[in-house]
């Protein structure tokens, strides 16, 4: 890649580039960059809105350079600080290692061990003394922390700012000072602490580093960030088979936003695909179920992605029951039990009014028929096979 | 001393107490209170405006109670933290020492060594993890320092505040944390301080110290607070001459503030002594040379504070020179010079034209000679005696 060539593919899909004409003279020095990114020590279950994130640090080592995963522990060493929450104690060491290791196995599906270093902030902050503490702190203004959105709106509000809380942007500064990082990452959130970082690096005589930060990656709705808690997620530990599903069920408009920032191509290399779906050359479902292994492929094998691809087209082309489903065994009680009772203890309905929603609408099937009686009687003996909505099967057993 | 009289004598001339309630409470447990106070490490050149504090210190002595003199070093062995101000480089161990040193001359002559700890907050504040310092920066919020008078208008001006100056008033209150302090004086610009110790030791599970701020003391013009640089000032390290005749040249008004703030006289006993003066059965001279005795007499011995008032009156009131005057030898240079180039040859004017104007006033005597002749030829060999106001004797000696 040309030096154009690799600030556009660095580039690709960050928000803010702070500056490109530092990155372009870091960049043109010739010896690769420390790309750091920081972490929340809490136990991670990531997500593809985390990944945005990971995979630019991935594009960085595409090109040669070493990302460091830098974990916040020191903070989390501390739990509450001031003693009313006592829902939060202080991490243990073990803890903080233990989700350490969860980080590992999920972010090395994306970045490379041999160029990743996992470092921990506590390593430099927990030998911090006083004097270094007063020389940091001296570092920033009030002023400076209530330009920070969420602190000023919290500060006009009259929402109580406790003073440890302007360490953390302090810290999170020093972390750079300490790491000398070149170029740091972070979401959009992280702005004013990115910008930060570089102050206080210029505090302590070294070169401000680069700060890019990655957009936050909307859900399969299109509409809200995706998130644990909206549902609207798709885990990276989720088997192929989700991940493909979940992927094929996106608007074609979000299609090109995953596109940007769930996969390597470059920016060129997906404004031809978009070109050739508009000329009509190519399917947009075809382009869409490219993506869904592409990013299957990511977490699991590209015979994995294949094999999702298959019975996807087998389940949902052919209206057919998967080849393997989920398997529920229960006790027999009683000789029969009502299809809605069954759709509830089966967990296939949250509830008995809408397991006989489900029914009425016709989106429920037992062993493979359409199912609209709820208080049909299923023989609770050998088994038999539930569909709900296009996407829930199960095969029920009964038995000791 | 009952109850009631106790308080009556410790809260005497203090601006705020509080609250009373809450010292009352604490001398009727009977044990002795921990009284803390704070000083700068810097090297300390007190005057009677420090004394105030210190003498309050004192009457808590009187009666049973240790104080703690506490020389914030912490904040001394720093430095200038942003690395900007060269000429503020850290106090070294020893210079503390040494200052400490200074301190304990001076402040011995109104404490008693026996019941005065002297202590530095850098012992417990170098000890300071880094999980202590969010743990105590967790305990106060923006809103809270900001209601600092001093902090606000900053604030609102837009000058810088750095969060390290917000560490201040933390450690302060800290401090009494380690203490164990059960009451704290300062003076009224540290009142938002004294407040936050309050609070920091709720926090940390203590009962909160009773505070009492001290007034500022007026110099000796009664208009502005006494001050080195304002030149109105008695320092403590002046001679009983200089305590007694400076004591002497104060107005009757503000005699009266010095009864309340720099004697050990009940305030019962003061009101005593105005109303004889009111009522015409005590001359305010007497009453004033009673004052300057009392307090010359705190510094040096009583027989040196009645040897300073024999001379006090030998001086003034007969219009004599003083029995020992200072003395300045000069080189002849030439047969004589003019008396008005004398005067600033020796410091007694300040330029020739102050000269020629105190001549011309009356103020300058020569050898006990009233002097009108700016030009008068003063011969350069032997020696002269040099009178300018009342107050300034200096004897001239000329030869090699």
């Amino acid at each position: 890649m040309t030096l154009n060539e690799q600030l556009a593919y660095l580039t690709k899909g960050a928000v803010d580039t702070i500056r490109i004409d530092d990155l372009r003279a870091k960049l043109e020095r010739g010896r690769p960059l420390r790309v750091k990114a920081g972490f929340d020590p809490t136990a991670p279950d990531l997500h593809l809105g985390h990944t945005v994130l990971i995979r630019k640090m991935r594009h960085f080592q595409q090109l040669g350079h070493d990302v460091i995963f830098l974990i916040g522990d020191f903070t989390g060493l501390i739990g509450d600080p001031t003693g009313r929450n006592a829902t939060r104690p202080p991490l243990t060491r073990e803890q903080i290692e233990a989700n350490a290791e969860t980080y590992k196995t999920q972010i090395f599906k994306l970045l490379d061990p041999e160029r990743t270093i996992i470092d921990f902030n506590a390593r430099w902050m927990n030998a911090f003394t006083p004097v270094d503490f007063i020389k940091l702190t001296a570092q920033a203004t009030i002023a400076q922390m209530l330009e920070r959105e969420d602190f000023s709106k919290r500060y006009s509000t009259g929402i109580p700012i406790s003073i440890h809380e302007l360490l953390y942007p302090l810290v999170q500064g020093y972390d750079s000072v300490a790491l000398q990082a070149d170029v740091e990452l972070g979401g959009t959130d992280q702005r004013f602490n990115l910008l930060m970082a570089r102050e206080i690096q210029r505090s302590y005589g070294q070169e401000p580093e680069v700060i890019m930060t990655t957009p936050l990656l909307e859900g399969l709705d299109g509409v809200n960030k995706m998130s644990k808690s909206l549902g609207n997620y798709i885990g990276i530990n989720e088997s192929a088979d989700d991940i493909y599903g979940k992927v094929m069920s996106v608007s074609d408009d979000l299609m090109w936003r995953y596109y940007d920032l769930l996969t390597d191509l470059t920016a060129e290399e997906t404004a031809k695909l978009k070109a050739e779906v508009e000329t009509g050359s190519k399917h947009p479902r075809d382009v869409k179920s490219d993506l869904a292994k592409r990013i299957a492929a990511d977490f699991h094998s590209t015979a994995e992605a294949e094999r999702a691809e298959a019975e996807f087209i087998r389940r949902f082309r052919r209206h057919q029951a998967p080849s393997e489903m989920a398997v529920c065994r229960l006790n027999a009680a009683g000789a029969g039990i009502k299809l809605a009772d069954l759709l509830v203890q089966t967990d296939m309905a949250a509830s008995k009014a809408e397991a006989r929603r489900l029914i009425a609408q016709g989106g429920v099937r037992l062993n493979g028929e359409r199912a609209i009686d709820a208080n049909l009687e299923v023989k609770t003996s050998g088994e038999a096979q539930l569909q709900v909505g296009k996407l829930k099967f199960l095969r029920v057993i009964w038995g000791a």
